[in-house]
């Protein structure tokens, strides 16, 4: 494993640490730090579709930045989508539907992590492809557990 | 420089390649993003300070991950304070007294970056003193820029 991705695993694992339920004072806190860690990963995953997309011209150390701290980021939301965390864009669906939704959030970690060591090899048609597998991870799990 | 550290200052300058105002395609999207990363910093940051304060077991694992994502996200919230992006929590003060701002902003960066240092090495107690820093930086700037 690349050495960057080594220390990302690790900080994932110590950051979840104590029970997702004792992460968060509030629910309404828990809600906010999902909704705040999705806006940053859409904000920066953005950035990298948009060069896969041909809108903004590709930049090969701005795709890999990115695409590394997307990555980073999709460790991040779990622990708040704990039991009792409802609300927010949240579909109740979450907690009756644990197996799916996080078989569907593990597939978009995955996802974003393939796309942070593609983004890392600067091959532009390849960041395609895998912009291509993010995206349609990202809709898979907002199809049934996100609030239009 | 520790590896890691060299990473994050790479990736923060390739983030930060376009010019900011560039970044984001609407004003609410740039207010979003900081007030996101804000809320990140301040949960990872408080889960370090508790430890610190003693509110919570010292886990010297937890502390450096929490510290190092601390870092990391202090070098998100510049870009989404450009010319033009005032609103949210943001007082029109930052744009009128943009090298008060700047510095200040550079002076939290520093801190939580010697915090991700300091936290790696474990010690409770040098820790704590850094804690203590961050707390002063965050403050200083919040209490001139930063609505109540």
């Amino acid at each position: 494993m690349h050495p960057i991705g080594a220390h990302l695993v690790l900080v994932a694992a110590a950051l979840t640490a104590l029970p997702a339920a004792a992460q968060f004072a509030k629910k309404d806190d828990a809600v906010q730090y999902r909704e705040s860690a999705m806006f940053l990963m859409n904000t920066h995953f953005g950035r990298v579709a948009a060069m896969a997309n041909g809108r903004v011209p590709f930049d090969a150390v701005a795709a890999a930045s990115n695409a590394q701290l997307v990555a980073q980021l999709a460790k991040l939301p779990w622990p708040a989508f704990a039991e009792g965390f409802d609300g927010g864009k949240a579909k109740d669906e979450i907690w009756k539907e644990q197996a799916k939704f996080k078989d569907l959030g593990a597939k978009m970690e995955a996802e974003t992590a393939k796309l942070a060591e593609v983004a890392a090899g600067g091959q532009l048609e390849a960041i395609k492809a895998q912009v291509g597998r993010v995206g349609a991870s990202c809709k898979a799990c907002h199809d049934d557990f996100r609030k239009r």
